[in-house]
């Protein structure tokens, strides 16, 4: 049961010029499943990467680090359904290459200029046969305007596709970002994988692109818990096509500050689907620390609201059970925390003030917020400037069903 | 559902010299339940405590620390269930002092010798005057045989009391140590609290007590962890009478080293029976880590693993999910972790291997250590000498279902 997941409509997915995607049926895993997603990007493309930080890190995952660290520039990238190709080893590397070969192979280009992806079961080998026999006909159906149909080809668990489009105007230039994500908890049942890609027909210096790509993922993508399990694949790619008129090299170009917001907010809606498709959720949360002395210690404190199970089975039953959220803050590790200081809202309803319970606070108020399906935690900590958000859901008898489920 | 937890019988809860125990019904929050218990303490007695480290402290806990740090010896404790007494600021602390001026009246102290107690709904004013109409029959029901009562009395939403008794000869000397537990994960609905009591009438300095007091709870009390909320009242009292033979007043005495596993042996097993007591909890699991090469990243992985929600929904599954541990062990922050280095058992079942399935691993091996009650997972992370071990259980729907109940 998804939290207000909307697809769009097809004439509102914009394909993004440079982009080519074809998608087919491989039978990695299983029979009559959309399973193989190619991206051909054109020449001039700028290509940047964030990564899983889990220290058992997938084949694909590192092939991608490598590939990106190398001078040629990126041109394709091949998605795998079915099987993660993590925890397989030399094995493992060894087939996620072969991967980027075929690819190449088919497109004319060099292997390391392929990023591989996979997502699924993990601890199994990789059928690298299954792909090479996929990819022609992945390869024959590239095609500009199949982001639907990827964001389809790259679900494994998911119970909807996830994408998002829009179109800005930054400056005189317009500029098109299409996205398309999936991930439904961090890993279910053993499979493998939050993934992420966004398109934008800009044009972005590749060293820059790669600074923006962190920052726009610790908006977005870093920002987003279901059960605070990081898979062994998380990655999230922007491609930047360079068809558009608008061109950016640097920070200091004045147009920069605009890009960047729009690239945030539509990494932050994709981020969030994920949320919203999240197993079992049946509630979204955004959890905003303010008045923080630092990032650290504001991310501390929304993680530990976003992580109790106490307060994600309270908002699972819209109970408003200030204690847990309190109770959380305070185990959150900031040692010298002045509790007198801390105010607790949901939505507009000021629920704690000043450490204890605001005396102006009505449990109906409370109540009625926490049976919405949308939620916002405020928490002003009284320490410092320091803002961050995190997004999550509730935790229901669903999830224990679908991960409590043998693996089938 | 309990995980083996006995009720060791009436005949083998051995009373402990210079400990007197009065419970009785104060109708704190309901009518008809034993709710208030004190202990008084003979002349001579050392006492030392461990308490939460949430900054949202309870009132109690704060005053505890008070009473425990000023000089004058603690005569006696006073713990009331039903209500936590925390989240009630200044009100609640000249709650928990009032509480402490009428047991010392009764008992002829001074109120700095009695450490108060409580545990219950947390954010609701403590009723003083039930506690102060309650505490004369408390009183008049002291006994040294009341340790089956006192587990009782303390109870909140436990399904089952929690006692240990034993008998040790240490050295030629005969002693005993009983003690109690109470809680059923760290907060149920809004029930706030783990407390742990042991006794002993062996004689220990109380310097030396206080310092083996953080070393007991570091292999017990802080060592348990049901979803890793920790509460605003968690509180561990050890109290050593000094009626036996046995006395010790420092580290170098030949036979302290055998008196600290004693007690640690004892407070670890009073620990473990509140994991055994958890909201919903099918299976005891026991992580392990050895070879690490500090105790933080020994806890850091033992803690990651024992708090993964996909971990536990997987025991409760019986499901031997060998990449969820290994995930949960990659993102445990240790950032030059060499996962080639990575073993890990379960039981006897050797699973990963160099960080990758060990070849020899069968399902059917995985799969008979999964369906036992009581399950030990051991990881090996290759990189010093370092071991350290939590306790914890898994994660069934009926943990959701009791803390989604709406608080009652």
């Amino acid at each position: 049961m998804a939290v207000n997941l909307h697809i769009p409509a097809p004439e509102l997915v914009f394909p993004v010029d440079g982009v080519e995607i074809g998608v087919t049926e491989a039978g990695i895993r299983k029979a009559g499943r959309r399973d193989l997603t190619v991206f051909r990007l054109a020449e001039g493309t700028s290509v940047a990467g964030v990564f899983t930080r889990n220290r058992f890190r997938a084949a694909p995952v590192q092939v991608c680090e490598e590939h990106l660290a190398q001078s040629l520039p990126i041109r394709a990238m091949v998605v795998n359904t079915g099987n993660a190709n993590a925890g397989t080893g030399e094995p493992g590397l060894a087939a996620a290459r072969a991967t980027c070969d075929a690819l190449a192979k088919l497109l004319g280009l060099d292997p390391r200029q392929v990023l591989p992806f996979s997502t699924g079961v993990i601890l199994e080998p990789l059928p690298v046969d299954r792909i090479e026999a996929g990819l022609p006909a992945a390869v024959k159906a590239l095609a500009p305007g199949n982001w639907t149909e990827a964001a389809h080809g790259i679900m494994t668990t998911d119970t909807l596709p996830k994408i998002v489009s829009s179109r800005a105007n930054i400056g005189g230039h317009p500029i098109t970002l299409t996205g398309i994500s999936k991930g439904a908890g961090m890993i279910r049942p053993n499979m493998a994988t939050m993934l992420g890609f966004l398109a934008t027909d800009a044009a972005i210096a590749p060293a820059l692109l790669k600074r923006m790509a962190g920052q726009v993922a610790d908006v977005s993508f870093n920002r987003i818990t279901v059960d605070g399990d990081t898979s062994t694949n998380d990655s999230f790619i922007i491609a930047a096509t360079g068809r558009a008129g608008l061109r950016i090299e640097s920070e200091s170009d004045p147009l920069y500050p605009e890009l960047l917001a729009t690239l945030k907010a539509a990494a932050t809606k994709l981020a969030q689907l994920i949320v919203r498709d999240a197993e079992g959720a049946t509630k979204f949360m955004t959890i905003r620390v303010e008045d923080a002395g630092s990032q650290e210690e504001a991310l501390k404190v929304a993680y530990s609201v976003a992580h109790s199970p106490l307060v994600k089975t309270a908002f699972y039953a819209s109970d408003p059970n200030l204690g847990r959220i309190l109770a959380a803050i305070g185990y959150a590790g900031i040692d010298d925390l002045d509790v007198g200081r801390v105010n607790l809202w949901l939505d507009d309803v000021w629920v704690a003030k000043n450490g204890g319970r605001n005396p102006d606070y009505r449990e109906e108020d409370g109540q009625r917020v926490m049976k919405q399906a949308e939620i916002a935690v405020r928490i002003s900590l009284g320490r410092g400037k320091v803002t961050e958000t995190v997004y999550t859901c509730d935790f229901s008898h669903e999830y224990v069903s679908i991960n409590a489920d043998y693996r089938s």
